[in-house]
């Protein structure tokens, strides 16, 4: 339990670091800075929390605040080392997106969602955050694009949802669906992988 | 029951197909087309629900997510054929909105909003996928501009409200009310009519 | 009470009328411009509710939409005359402010969200209208550019939430809070203060 806790904490300093440094490249102060840091960290849970009709653990924590702040404080002042250690950085996210995913269908699943509809939020607890970011920042979300990000996710919740209804050991089943994310992710970011547009497919069309 | 359980299962349908058609103009890939048409298939009537403070439907019921990905399917693979019928869908779609506008008001009332809410939370239902859809694509949502949508749906609604507070027989009104949604919403299309634009009336403005 | 709920009307018609001049520069229709207005008044509060995980006080009382109705044709009848009075404006916009901040912590306090979240909570209440808005007419939200505004609201938040566990007198409390977030937007208002951007911040790094 506290190990969950603990990186749950540090996921979403994580993304509270990565949505700061993205708001960066948009001329913001600090205080956009941080605001972006904070609705890309826990965008996604609350979504997925909101869909459940439950209160976003934040509000009822107050830790989840203050890893944000660090995280945007982090961001606001190591912002070139961090440029440099972008590699990193991406298998941290393809860590933190798998992990969140798992918990996002699990937090789901045992508040009486639907199968279906458990493996969308763990999606959208992993990656919304995200798309509400690059919609604040006035951009095409990254994820209507031709990366392979929430496709991953989705990957792995099914996964999840599968082995859940095998009955296999939750930390196993947690462990082995958020390594399926990590290892799709991974992969296709070094293959440089993608997903067909939408055009492509049309031009099969007859 | 069930007839409208269909048709709410088919109009969601008739939505995340006219979803992903509007996201293939933005050259996304695949994913980006599914997650635009399940935006705007659920976008409408989640807002409400969560408005309301009750769950979202297609939390509870999957069948509304394996509809939406039909509607998917049929975009991707049909995208061309769907195009060169967009009188024909224009159809179905102010049919949708009349449906959707109904069902929207008599939910809110059946979970006691109050009577000017219900009318807007009804013209949510119908409408505010569509917005949700063209924030995400990074377009001035078109409701915004000079078309006659929502305010069809609020016409229809208010007119449903009224006829609800006189005692009507849900079902009667339920037809009416709709009806007065599409007829309007294709009277102003067949004859592309348009609200006023505010500089419009600014100018008679002394 | 009688006086905060006359307030709390009077502030959401004016947080209406500025949605619907807002609007008004991106060649809206008459709908589009109550409906920027509408969701302007509204989000903020809305959003913190749903955080809050209660329903939206204009989903029960249906006072606020008539209040934000009455704003809407304000906006549109009065345009030319209400730019003139831009400065007057932003006086009422500092006090709006302070006030619906305040409103926004206690309530939030009431609904045992942490002091933390309370904080943030507050300053959504005041600003997160705001952003919706801008995010609907595609512009990138004025809370992240270089003013003090979302800023002066956590300020008067915090203050309110330290003086609060002091057990000050909430009526004084409120009146103090109020005053701090109306004095630092209007000093930083009058003095062209902002708050340092993040690519200034970065310099200073080795």
């Amino acid at each position: 339990m506290t190990i969950i806790y603990t990186l749950d904490l540090l996921g979403t300093m994580m993304f509270a670091i990565s949505g700061a440094m993205a708001a960066n490249r948009n001329n913001v102060d600090v205080f956009g800075a941080g605001f972006t840091g904070f609705v890309t960290a826990i965008g996604g849970g609350s979504l997925r929390d909101i869909f459940l009709n439950i209160r976003p653990v934040w509000v009822e924590d107050g830790n989840y605040i203050i890893a944000i702040s660090f995280g945007v404080l982090i961001a606001l002042t190591f912002n070139k080392q961090i440029y440099t250690l972008a590699r990193t950085l991406s298998l941290f996210d393809a860590i933190g997106i798998g992990f969140f995913t798992v918990v996002g269908v699990e937090k789901s699943l045992n508040y009486e969602s639907n199968a279906i509809a458990a493996v969308l939020l763990g999606m959208f607890s992993a990656s919304m955050g995200g798309v509400i970011r690059d919609v604040l920042l006035n951009r095409t979300p990254l994820i209507l694009r031709r990366e392979i990000y929430a496709t991953a996710c989705i990957a792995g919740a099914t996964l999840f949802v599968i082995l859940h209804n095998l009955e296999v050991e939750p930390a196993v089943n947690a462990f082995i669906s958020a390594s399926l994310v990590f290892l799709i992710r991974i992969i296709s970011v070094r293959y440089n992988l993608s997903l067909p547009a939408v055009k492509q497919i049309n031009k099969k069309a007859p």
